[in-house]
């Protein structure tokens, strides 16, 4: 074939203050060249809508901010509609940071085959991707263990969704926040956390409290602010926090003030730290070798299987930690 | 001797309620009787005033309350006027938790004698002491080394004074803050530190980016709010903060907000460690030896000498950090 393909794809129009907009967006379309010499063509089946994306839409981001008039990119699987690229046929599911458009055409090297997809093929994206390893890189940076009690924020999120999932396999007492009761329920009923709180229901810290009344020993924070606070409230001595994301201050037109509880790193001893997943992808191997047969297992990776199927599977596409910056993380 | 002793002591009446005033405490004689069995009769000499009291003084303390009506509690270096213990003698030289007294009456289990003691013996309470221990466990903890560019706050106190001094030994670039033009002076022509700022200046963040325009990769703090901000502001990627006091809010009588810029403890990818010297007393021994030659030498201490004697003795009884709860370190 040597005809151009018309795609459809999204564009930053404008740089949102506060909340985005629709406005602040536009779908456009291109035309695309055929593939050449190793390239491949693509056209995408499931993309990552995420939060570290909304930091990326300010001028000064911590990593390269997306440029109005340019479509966005983030992470994406597709399926191979046209190869001039050995080792890669039409059919083929593939990964790639060519997001937010229906076809591409990218470099063999650009995009990286998955040889034996699960279906969804989505949970390539999730679980199985930069999602997931976001969370087990950060269970594993404060060093998560049998007994540790772990307070996950944004639980019902992709990637605190995982973490609670994977700190209750390490044989952990996992309590998580979310934002409804039906997000709670979720937690409780199908992802096996042993107790969950609706952050909405105005008590934060008393309901964390009453879930954990003997207090925790791991933070995953997604959150930041207010559930940052409570956390080191009911931390116990020598507490580790794993800073993942601050989603409740992404759009903040002005910074917001921090906990008002700081002093207690000191006396309680704690440890903070904040991390990337774009340092760890290294690692991606020795994570896929520990997660794949876990979700394989479907029904083991959360305590209760929900008749629906793995629900590790359902969480696949869900907004994911502002860390995981997974773009290069397939 | 039989007689009882007449002591006069420093007793809290009520607990303050923001920043601490006279009527606060009050000064009371009690009467000693003589030292029993294995007791001595100590003179003390010189005792410290911290900043980890303030904690004490409220209700709910990270560590036992003071009590109403009580003396205060303290570390102190006093003289042995009598005896009735092994291995004490009187004019032997000890350090003990028993501040803010003039005599005290205690098993010869409850004080320690220093051998060997420097001129002026609060060194022993010093850098030789709890503060100095604090200081140098501070730095440990996230592995101070060459090369280094360190911020120290509260820079003129006990404990930062040394940090500062110590990381400076290491080979590291060293700046300091401060709340007077003097202390800032000495800091740069005295203590050897590289840059130091006044944060009374009404711009900590502008003088901290001017003094450090490299930015930092080790905050040591001591005070917490709004230099713990500008610490982050500044801070380079996997820096690390050594969490040790948080002065600035001590007599908050409402918790003040922490820092706006948590979030960059995930895109700096940050550690921040607590730690109260308390859990840290076993390494003592480990510490005298390498410091207690630095001591000695006097000059090498500081960068400069000071006409006046080594100025790592003259800060020997300033404040001292919260978390340097050495009353049981001597």
């Amino acid at each position: 074939m040597t005809s151009t393909i018309t795609s459809s794809e999204i564009r930053l129009v404008s740089r949102p203050r506060g909340l985005p907009t629709l406005e602040n967006f536009e779908r456009a379309q291109s035309e695309l060249a055929p593939p050449r010499d190793g390239q491949v063509l693509v056209r995408n089946l499931y993309m990552s809508v995420d939060p570290y994306m909304r930091a990326r839409m300010h001028e000064e981001a911590y990593m390269p901010p997306f440029q109005p008039g340019q479509a966005l990119t983030g992470a994406a699987i597709g399926e191979v509609v046209q190869s001039q690229a050995s080792g890669l046929a039409p059919g083929d599911i593939v990964s790639s940071a060519y997001g937010w458009r229906e076809y591409f055409v990218a470099d063999a090297a650009d995009v990286r085959r998955i040889d034996r997809p699960f279906q969804p093929v989505s949970t390539h994206l999730g679980v199985l991707g930069g999602t997931g390893l976001s969370a087990w890189v950060g269970l594993n940076l404060v060093d998560v263990k049998a007994g540790d009690r772990v307070f996950v924020s944004g639980a019902a999120g992709a990637v605190g969704s995982i973490a609670g999932q994977l700190a209750r396999l390490r044989g952990c007492f996992v309590v998580g926040s979310a934002g409804s009761a039906a997000k709670v329920r979720m937690l409780r009923d199908e992802l096996g956390f042993d107790a969950a709180v609706n952050y909405r229901n105005g008590d934060l810290l008393g309901e964390l409290k009453a879930a954990a009344p003997e207090g925790i020993d791991v933070y995953f924070d997604n959150v930041g602010g207010e559930h940052l606070e409570a956390a080191i409230s009911i931390m116990r001595p020598h507490g580790r926090i794993s800073a993942c994301g601050a989603i409740s201050t992404y759009n903040d037109e002005r910074p917001s003030p921090g906990p008002r509880n700081l002093f207690e790193i000191v006396t309680k001893r704690l440890t903070i730290r904040g991390f990337i997943v774009l340092d760890s992808l290294d690692q991606m191997p020795r994570f896929l070798a520990e997660v794949t047969p876990l979700v394989a297992a479907g029904s083991s990776f959360a305590k209760r299987r929900s008749s629906r199927g793995s629900t590790a599977h359902r969480r696949h596409s869900s907004t994911c930690c502002a860390a995981a910056m997974w773009e290069r993380c397939w």
